[in-house]
């Protein structure tokens, strides 16, 4: 048994997307299109004599780093560094779920395979009902298109053959249990047009303009969202929603040149990684 | 149309493989395991008059470039720099064909995905005879598996989810057309053992053990290969043979210790990129 071992984790901005539930929790999940970001998760994990879990340095609860923990039959301390902000659709569930998935495998010599973290790590955040999609996009990297629902050994991913800075503002959280625990059916409807009018065209500019479609149709645009994403295409930019959270991201230097002062990133090449 | 593109490849190198034809060279591949790494190929595309291909400042044709670039129905010119021997078992015609798709689809705004890029290269390798693996798992990154061949539409990939520094020393080059050309059956069985054993328990170590006897049950050692891996393990090292290349290659310093003077990099966490 190794005494720790860290893992990052890229965040995840999802653009549009739909929802495919099974009552098998690594074969729900969601198909749509996101960018995984440079900013990210920092996962840390040692063995402890009870399970605790510490995210930005205080002590808390989140089911599915939980979840993995006792799917891995493990008992550790999580610590978890965000670079992200909590509950505002950057994946920072998924995130720390596959972090420890990956660094609790390495520190306990548990010998599971690439596949079967990720499996475990999407599971555990379907089941808690925080994630659909995040995890398999963040294993992945790059800007992941989630072609077919569901952990590794039932989905298909292709991607957009590019990457770009990313900048990005945060108004406030919106929960994804409760969007997704109520009518999903327009969104659904909106999620499934906007990935074919993707997979048709699968550039960046064509991933930015389904999103801003997918939102708008799928009803979960706020006001000062919607006043975020009117500024940057009133200086030419590309911006559109984070699913779920009240969050705008866009392209290049959308936001800064529509006047906000926004945090800046980019996409992330590779899926999550042990340090 | 831009000017040109940029696009990295990593290194890889094949512990051990069973081949698979098929008449679509976009289903034929290799079953596998090996290391991608972060000595690679830059790829630079831009476009020209006549196509044109320079590997390392010298003019050269390298068949499954000139396949890339006919599919793609661009003509460009292909500038391509090696931090890797060449022919020595690192897959550098994949690595090209793979950037070249990747970069020549930015430059001439092909808008493929990054499946169909891959797709591309992967067929334009196998036609050409010069590798059955190495571009699937150069868009991976990691330590990829190969549970399934072809291209990204037919195949399965799994990982083995760690890290390494990676050690190597090249005497020479092996014809990977001549290997595989000739009698495969018992290449092929050899392989198939391999990849049952790794897929058992997917950890560096178990596939280095797997990869040492698949050289030995192949046939595949020369002398000088041989002597090396020997070398390393008598430092309890692990070393085993670049599949097809009399290299041989080492976890962390297992070469130096056994008092080699080896070119040292590590494995590569994401799959090929554009700069």
């Amino acid at each position: 048994m190794r005494e720790e071992a860290t893992a990052f984790v890229p965040g995840h901005v999802t653009g549009f997307f739909s929802t495919h539930p099974d009552e098998d929790p690594t074969k729900a999940g969601s198909r749509g299109a996101g960018l995984t970001l440079t900013d990210g998760v920092e996962v840390t994990v040692e063995p402890a004599e009870e399970p605790t879990i510490v995210l930005d340095g205080a002590e808390t609860d989140v089911e599915p780093v939980t979840t993995v923990l006792e799917t891995l039959e493990v008992t550790a301390r999580v610590e978890a560094d965000s670079e992200l902000p909590i509950g505002a659709g950057f994946g920072v569930s998924g995130a720390m779920a596959l972090g420890t998935a990956l660094a609790a495998n390495r520190v306990f010599e548990r010998k599971l395979s690439a596949n079967e973290l990720v499996t475990v790590a999407h599971g555990a955040e379907v089941q808690a009902g925080t994630g659909l999609g995040d995890v398999v996009a963040q294993a992945h990297g790059g800007v992941p298109i989630r072609l077919e629902p569901g952990g590794p050994q039932d989905n298909k991913l292709d991607a957009i053959p590019s990457r770009a800075r990313v900048e990005y503002v945060s108004f406030g959280e919106l929960s994804t249990a409760d969007v997704l625990s109520g009518e999903t059916e327009e969104l659904t409807a909106a999620g499934t047009e906007a990935l074919s009018r993707l997979v048709e065209e699968p550039t960046l500019l064509s991933f930015m303009y389904a999103s801003r479609l997918f939102a708008r149709d799928a009803g979960l645009l706020t006001e000062r969202v919607t006043e975020a994403i009117t500024d940057v295409s009133a200086v030419d930019g590309q911006a559109s929603m984070a699913m779920l959270g009240e969050t705008v991201f866009a392209l290049g230097t959308g936001l800064s040149d529509a006047g906000y002062d926004p945090s800046v990133c980019a996409t992330h090449p590779a899926g999550a990684v042990l340090k």
